[in-house]
Formats: structure tokens, sequence, C-alpha cells
């Protein structure tokens, strides 16, 4: 195993240590709690937003804290759930009167713990709702997932759904916008390697050096099936199909291609990759009217991408163009 | 190798039509001449700012151009030089009538060719001066170079050099500091594994599984040494000590620290080095005033980090804050 860390037992909470040496002027990190907090929480009058999961996704959750994204992320040990105790932590920190969202990406884990940390955040009068997102069409149950997995269009969302947030809009306004981006987003991906957990020391699952799986979970769970490597053009034809599909595309609509890394692909794969997303699109006269290309929602060191499509409203894109400031997304002219 | 690629040979041009349809708010690419242009360029009265190298370090230099950053870059070939007749058509394009500054990363190839298309931008009556970036402390001459090769504070240099132009400062100011930044800079570069260049399909080097190279080149060119692999907090030491020294930082100066992925790096081990690199810091007593964390100058897969250090002046932070707006660096509230 070659890493750049220290002991495997230590990983996730020198990296948050590491966030907050860095980026002070845009988060706090509560070693205790194990939570990080947008650095001017609670915000009086503004709904909080609180998302969480297992660690070796970086930059989510943590990298997006901070004004026009998340109040606040609660990452578990990797690819292990965070515990309840985290999340209520958080939702205190963040509460500042006018409720507080959950976005929880579709594992078995996680939906019962933020479930279980909204009951202790309701003994203590402060309103949650949860939004599930569930947007992989690979599969529908898994190893991890009783339904589809939450995958990329978690980062679109939380983008989205943070912008309107900081407008002061409503608990009731910032769910319905929540819900309509999962409802509108799909995503597929695929893995040239496995990862290898710090813990475990050995990668997750053996690929053949001629085969890839396409359909692979965020935690290298199967996927729909492991075929031969084949070229990048037919890569993106298996992994946006389905998408199309599933989301009833039709000419004329227009989408947020999201082309994502996870987490070993270099960024000039991933353009070759969204040349043939383009061409895809064009050749069914689906406009492409916003993008995001880098590594965003990883699997540590896997190499592989996913490809998500959000139908867009217009509501959605004004609050994906609207200002950020995170460790990891930046945005503002 | 295992690579989301169609053909070797059209990784790089493939790879350009994909920032053309991802960004063409931002963009624009002339497919013929192979040079990425900021998409309202020339911008009148403006210094251009032009970079280019080989490809397989993106985002550098294509993933900076756009306002507030680079006017235009000239990818070559995968580690390979751009030829003058790129970098003179990008003159051409974002000639504004005030000059025009070339960035230079000090490898024999690109100063040989980027002084051969000022020549020939001089025969066009552009005034064209040229600043090489050696901010590598690693090793004095090189596979590539004669002299220090220039990394890590070329992507600092091209963002607080591109914030001074935008406000249409003069060429003479620009050259100031962008000599001033290369001066004040400086960098070490390791890693845990090789990259594979797609049209040699095999690793540029070997290394055993228990073993790291300590200083090594962007293209895979050796260190200063092979030795065992260590613990994170080793490895940072061993690159930043040789920087800390060469820059003869002294206990209340302060810094902009750059903590580098070199492509196959996960964001959750660069800030387990970020939060070893802000230890010694605070050992010295030198005051980590910015950051930058991310997979910025890269070696295609290579998993590897590099730490750069930059002195910070007034100016600097001032243009370092300023807004940008390009593929991979935006920032602006």
């Amino acid at each position: 195993m070659k890493k750049l860390i220290n002991r495997p037992e230590g990983v996730v909470s020198e990296a948050l240590q590491g966030m907050a040496a860095l980026h002070p002027e845009l988060i706090r990190v509560d070693e205790a709690a194990q939570i990080i907090v947008r650095a001017d929480a609670p915000v009086r009058g503004k709904v909080g937003i609180v998302s969480g999961g297992g660690s070796g996704h970086e930059p989510m959750h943590g990298g997006f804290v901070g004004p026009g994204m998340l109040d606040a992320a609660c990452p578990g040990a990797i690819f292990t759930s965070p515990v309840p105790d985290q999340m209520l932590a958080a939702t205190r920190a963040v509460n500042g009167g006018a409720g507080v969202l959950y976005i929880v990406k579709n594992y078995t884990g996680d939906v019962l713990n933020f479930e279980m940390a909204a009951e202790l955040a309701a003994a203590e009068n402060i309103e949650v709702v949860s939004v599930v997102t569930n947007d992989d069409v690979a599969v529908q149950d898994s190893l991890y997932t009783a339904g589809r997995r939450g995958v990329g269009v978690t980062v679109l969302l939380e983008k989205i759904v943070g912008g309107l947030a900081e407008t002061g809009a409503s608990l009731e306004a910032v769910i319905d916008l929540a819900r309509r981006v999962n409802e509108q987003g799909r995503s597929m991906g695929m893995a040239l390697t496995s990862c290898t957990v710090p813990a475990a020391g050995k990668p997750t699952f053996e690929l053949g050096d001629d085969e890839m799986e396409i359909g692979i979970g965020i935690h290298g769970e199967p996927g729909r099936r492991r075929v031969k490597l084949a070229p990048a053009a037919e890569i993106v034809e298996m992994l946006v199909h389905p998408i199309i599909a599933d989301l009833n595309l039709e000419p004329g609509e227009r989408v947020l291609a999201f082309v994502n890394g996870m987490g070993g692909t270099p960024l000039i794969e991933l353009y070759v990759i969204a040349n043939e997303l383009a061409k895809i699109l064009r050749g069914h006269n689906i406009s492409l009217s916003r993008s995001l290309v880098g590594s965003y929602i990883t699997s540590l060191e896997m190499a592989g991408c996913s490809i998500t499509l959000l139908r867009l409203d217009d509501e959605m894109i004004r609050y994906w163009d609207a200002p950020v400031h995170t460790p990891a997304l930046r945005r503002g002219m």
C-alpha cells in the first residue's frame, strides 16, 4: 500500500486538521465532535444545511462547507457512515432558527443514522428534514443499499440548494428544490482500478489488466457488469444511454453535465470523456447548458469516472450560478 | 495501460475539444493552431499573458485560461514542448496592443521555442517579454533542463500576474511582479508511483513497492534520491526543509502554501500532507497566510505530491485574492 499517510487510523482526523489549518477563513473543525462547520455558523434566520457520509470521497462533503453550500459536514471513518452524535453536534452548530436540512446519500447506514439524529434534534426543538439522494441508475439494490445509490447528483444538489438557502429561503422552499434536483438527476460510474482502504491495506476488489467495471459504486461495490477495456467513446455510451433513457431526456431539453473523476484519474482523461459526452448530447439535440469537470465525489485513488446529467430549470440555473466559497468550489464573478 | 482514452495519438486534441465543449463561456479552442484562448481575447489595452508547455500536467496551463489569469495556452504533445507556430498564433490572438508576457517553465525545449516565437512576434511589431520560472530546489541541472526546473510556482505566478494584468497594468509592471514571484517561490516534489505516457504504453520509470522518489520532476525525471517509503510527516520534512533553507524564510514571515497532487493522489492524502506542513510552519513561526490544495500541476496519473512556498508581499496578496474565472480556478466573493 503506497499512500501519503502516517498511520491508517489517523488519516481522517489528520486530514480534518489539515483542512482547518489551510482554510481558517472558511471553516472550523470541531475535533471532539469530528465535524466541519462553516466559520460563521450559525447564520441567524438561514436554513442550516448538513451533509455527511463515509470519508474517502473527498472533497465531498467537507470541501463543500462554506457560504453558498453546506453549513456543516460529518465525515465518518473511511467508507463508513458517521454516527448520530456527529450529526446532532453539526445540527446544533448550524441551527439558525429556520430549520435544518440533512442531505443524505442513500446508503443504509447513513439513512438510519441521519434519521436517529433527526429524532434527537426534534427532542431539542430543532426542525430537521432529510432529503435522500438516489441517482445511480447502475443497480437497483446493492451491497449497502435498499434502492438506488446516492452519488454524483449529491454534489450538484448541495451547490444548488446551498445557493437557495443563502438567500434566506424557507425550509419548505429548500426541501422542494432539493427533492426536484434529486428527481431530475441521474448518474452512472465505472472503474479501471480498485482502491485500497488504508485500514485494510489491500485493494477492495481485483480487476484484471484488461478489465473494467461498469456501474461501479463509490465504495467499490459491484456494478452492472465486468467487461473488457474499451475506448473512451464506448465507455461513455455505456454510461450515458442508461441515464438519458431513465431521465426520459427529449430533444431540446437542457442539462448540466458533470464529468467526475474517481480520485486516481487525471484531468486530461476526464476531458476526453467530456468530449465524447458532448458529442452524444449533440446527437440527441440536448443542450449542454452548464458543466462541472473534476474529481468531486471520489473513491480514494480509484481510477475511473462517473457521469451525471441534471435536467435544468430556471431556478436550478440561478442557484448553480450563484456565488459559492468553499475549499473545493468557489465562484463569484 | 489502463486509461480513459480512445487512441494515444488523439488524447491531446480530444481533450482540447472537450474543454471547448464544456467551457464555451470562458474559452475558445483554435484546433488548427492547437491553442486555447480566452473567449473575449484580445482585450484592448491589456497585457496579453501566454503560457504553455507539454501536455500531461492538466489543469496547467489550459485550465488557467480566462479572466484574471492567462489569455492563451499552448499545449504540446504529452511531456513535449509546444512549437513556435502555436506560440505565435497565441500571441496574435491575445495581442491587445499593450505587449505580451510569456510565462515559460525552465525546460530547454520550452525556453528555445518561446524565444523563437518572441522573435517572430517582434518581426510583426508585437512586444514580447518572457519570464522563466525555475523554482524546483530538488536538482540543479536535470534531464531536460539547464538550471533548476520550473514547477509549482508557475501556477501561483500565473494567478497573481494575471490578476495584475487584468487591471490594465503596464507590461513593465507585469514583468516586475512576475520576476518577483518567481524569485520568492520554491518547490519540491516526490512520487510514490510512475506515470505512463499514452504513446509509450508503459511506465516512464520503475519504483519498487517499498520505494519512493524524492525530488521527482514533473515528467518523471530523477530527483535527489530514491528512498524507502516513509510516513507523511517524514516526507514533508524532506520536501520543506530544503525549501525553507533556500528561501531563507525567517520567523514572522508570511507565505502562501501550495500542496499539489501529482494526478493520482486523492485529496484526503493531500490534506494529511497539508497538516504536516502546517505543523512545520508553526514550528518555524512562519505565518500560513494563503493556501492552495489540489492537483494543479500534474504528471498524468502519477501518485505523489509537491509543496511550494511563496514569500508573500502585499501586492502578491492583492492579486492572489483578485477574482479569477477559468475552468480550473474560480474565485470572486
